[in-house]
């Protein structure tokens, strides 16, 4: 392989830069990607621009990038559910396997993962990756790359709509209509909801979600969340099953609390400040349970099965595109906030 | 009210006659129903034409009909969940209320239930029915009747797919194609299954099970399981991730067990001979769940809501309408295997 | 039947008298109970001296007392599960058993439920009170009316510890030793739990928990609740596999929340203030589950056997014994704090 | 270390001899250890003298013996969990870590377990084995390695129990009373059962049970399940919540379908006939669920945690000991049938 493997480093802050790299070789249980498409989340835009999210902070180069699909191109030793021109969605958490989380059935939660570009863990962002081989699934060739980056995103709705017993025939709340929301709504459209209620301060996004199978939107011009709880009742007929807080705002989870049916479930996914305020007499009097919802597991079969049926469809959500060179061009218009998907293509272009 | 309540009263085996009889009046809790649409189930044929199912043996006259919607005309005393003038989907068990399956959320397997048409208790096969007001669920302006009196049969299809843990993306296995098998594949493509599988002797009920929403048949021509099993894995390309049996076939419980991928469930609905032999030492080793699956609870809500929405549609499984004036030839035509399901109007026509 | 039946009439806040009124008939479905021991609550001495607890409000002469049991002395029209003469514990709170929590399982959340002494439901403290027949549960001989009564506090620790998911081999972590407190104790050791910590404010309040089965307690003097959480892991050698809260203190549910193991759940049932502020991300990033717990459900058959076995022995618990002449002392007493339990003996004596 | 590595190796069906062999070297994750006690198991009898079980056949020279515990005595590259003289009890089945059962928390269904003394796996009947780290659990100082290693008989009574949703106050029949069916009796007590009725056709076997806390037993005289189940029902006063079938026998599993409550789960874990014909009606209209039980996942932890707490107590059990230099000697005591569980002890004495 004479190739060589364009990565876009963030040596620091601000500071993201275009380089030749050696291309890596995959070890036992690895393979070897040849990169396609990769998603920027907000998570990447955060790093590049602020330098830090909580206490996962930048100290040293790494990449960015974790929606991601390729092509494998070479295989480690021992790997058998792949061979050299498998397309794959890539999941981004390998987590150690050995711990009591990892064997209880919650890898997810394993606290010694590496995740893709979350520091100190190196991304994806390039010509070449290499990735534990159970951790990359094939698509069939009527899922292209670009759906097949966004099984990422997808898988966080997927997760928080399980987390909140998303089902048949219920009624779902999802406040905040960002990239979470949508994919909340996309999840629980799949999952057989009856109604699905979004809640929002933009009107752009809330028709975004009507788009995306939402049946009922909310925008939201009340400050006062027994307000606002009431008018979601009003809205769906009847209290909602099951909600997914997806806007990180203090204010959408003490309105979805006070909107929910008795003895029903609260995922919370978004991420806003460290503590909130919760009206927790309400959560005891009608056993509300408030469940934090993290990333996910076990997702990417389902999601592959589902794009592939056409029962879900993720293309909606792509609205811009750039090639691996562009990178930085890219970013900005992540960081803009028009639109609501950006990819980059990172195959080399003859 | 001055009307006449003509009443299909199955006097003894073989012996059904309409008859003219008094309107009965709602007591506390209760409401009078005029009657509109009732399908003929496989239970009322055998009550009519052989006089008993098991240990249920029709000793009194009684009526036949428990599948069936209906107009509220008058409320008993302390009714506030429905009006005059609702239509109305009838559920037709109605529990104890008071005894540890009633309180702990299982009211399907009370011991003390009042069942439409299932002997010593009578049905509805007639102009009126009184009957629990909350058993009685409010259809919108958009749910017919006839859908309204289908949500019995499809009731039975979504509590077994509920107990055979059937949700998105999964793969799932419906063992025969007959109302329930059919019901079957309603529920699970509205859960979002990725695929499902249906087995059958008969290409013709194979065919109906592909219009319904089957995404793969499989005509059972071997009469080994380890071979059937195995042609269901390969036409799925993979193990089921769950499975329905609606055959009342021991061979269908045979093959599923084998055929299933360990950790699963088996919901097993359909009636056939009381015992049955199955492979233990395969459900043991890998854990396979087979799980009794009994009428229903809960489920009217739900049926209501996807059908409102047009996310089940049940219309294409009834295929022959008769009036109540026509009874005996319905229940001929039920008997005689033609078709999927004969809905009986039990409106007094001008 | 030409006893008189002397009751504690709360007439408004801060007057309860003893007076004499009619014995009630019990109607179908009912039984007529003589009453025998009845535990003061906490909820008791609020309604008398603050005449309210939130939106509860005494508005007209009721009856307190829901912790109690009783002897049946007459059936009404139906009833089968007792025979007068049967010793019995009673659940206070009487569902409505038609809604779709009630059908659901989850009767405790019924929002039309018939409770004991809340406003504007009358309680027990009489010589006779009418009760639910299926909402009294027949005691065997080793099981003392003093222990039917405590039943009630109980099952208040035998639902938070269901909700929590307690079950064998776990560490329990119960926020605060009060009667709430304790009863989570009694009912985790019964579920097999490793280890049981208990945190509070009050040395002697810890030192009981250590008597009715908590294996470790710890002290809380730091006000910061990340200390406090490593505090319990330090003196438990691990994180709590679950949790309950059972102070209604603010600071308690952040630390909970803080020293849980990823991916389990907290059930709160203290009421304290009605907003409290949670460390949300701590929640979502280790997928918490904050839930309410609220009063119990199907709880009273399995104290029963607990209590009859030997396995949960509750009279530690009773400190202090009053006669129904005697009540305004025995709520006097509890008022005052001194003691855990205080229980009035509603029994005529000769 | 020039220590020698005494084996007791089976080589073909009744010819197992002790040989010296290297001693092994951990690899990465792995430790070496010095084995202390070794439990025989009823699988191991029937390698030595029938040369196989079902398809499992012993096909090359291999070690028996997977009931353990040993000290760590090397620590293989990035071994964390241990160190050198920890003492520890063995969990004998490593899986795969990377397919869809092990992600999903049910590693024990892996198909590409590694499994001692499971033919072609070699088992542990040695002075030294070598072992995957994160399987080896350290023993608290006062548990004893005989204890440490009868956590794997005690594992699959915990795992059926569980399995069988045995917990508080549910009554629990257990079908037969071999060391399955004691370990399941030892678990159902420690999580909280109100009572367990143990079954079986020996009166000797009966009183062991009694003494490791049953608290009814049933002698099996009728060939008529229908009868015994009604047997049951008198016994306990009631139907069974729960049931565990440890015999291996048609009848029981016929027998605990009749007896078992309406919607309850029935535990099959005891090896008989590859089939056998069970009531299928009666699992359908009550809704039992006959669940396979396999082995065990995440239970040496928890059974740590209560031999460590005295509240299981394994001891009992242990009827005869023996050297490894008297290993025949052993098998010949286990395959007598005389006393529950023989143990050898693999430590060189000087």
């Amino acid at each position: 392989m004479t190739a060589t493997n364009l990565s876009a480093v963030l040596f620091k802050k601000g500071d993201m830069r275009l380089v030749e790299r050696p291309i890596p070789e995959p070890k036992a249980g690895e393979v070897l990607l040849s990169m396609r498409k990769i998603g920027i989340c907000g998570s990447d835009v955060k790093y590049l621009y602020e330098g830090a999210i909580g206490s996962f902070i930048v100290r040293e180069p790494m990449l960015l990038g974790h929606e991601c699909s390729g092509v494998v191109v070479k295989l480690g030793e021992g790997v058998t559910n792949l061979k050299v021109g498998d397309r794959v969605a890539i999941e981004p958490g390998v987590p150690c396997r050995r711990c009591e989380l990892c064997k209880g059935g919650r890898y997810n939660l394993c606290p010694d993962v590496f995740f893709l570009a979350t520091p100190p863990d190196s991304g994806a962002l390039a010509r070449y990756h290499v990735h534990a081989a159970d951790f990359c699934f094939k698509l069939p060739d009527n899922v292209s790359f670009e759906e097949g980056a966004l099984i990422e995103p997808l898988s966080v709705g997927l997760h928080a709509c399980a987390r909140a017993n998303v089902g048949l025939g219920k009624r779902v709340l999802v406040c905040g209509s960002g990239p979470i929301g949508l994919s909340a709504v996309l999840s629980a459209k799949a999952m057989g909801a009856a109604e699905i209620i979004v809640t929002d301060i933009d009107d752009g996004r809330l028709e975004f979600a009507r788009k995306m199978g939402a049946t009922k939107t909310l925008k939201v011009t009340s400050s006062d969340p027994i307000v606002v709880a009431q008018q979601v009742r009003d809205t769906l007929g009847g209290m909602p099953d099951c909600a997914v807080e997806a806007s990180g705002a203090q204010f959408s989870v003490q309105m979805g609390i006070r909107a929910l049916k008795p003895g029903s479930a609260f995922a919370v996914v978004g991420h806003g400040p460290n503590d909130i305020e919760i009206p927790i007499v309400q959560a005891i009097a009608r056993e509300i349970d408030v469940r934090g919802s993290f990333r996910y597991m076990n997702t990417w079969p389902t999601a592959v099965a589902m794009l592939a049926s056409g029962k879900i469809d993720v293309k909606p959500m792509i609205t811009h595109n750039f090639t691996l060179e562009e990178t930085l061009k890219a970013f900005e218009m992540a960081k803009s906030g028009a639109g609501v998907k950006v990819i980059i293509d990172c195959e080399k272009k003859e």
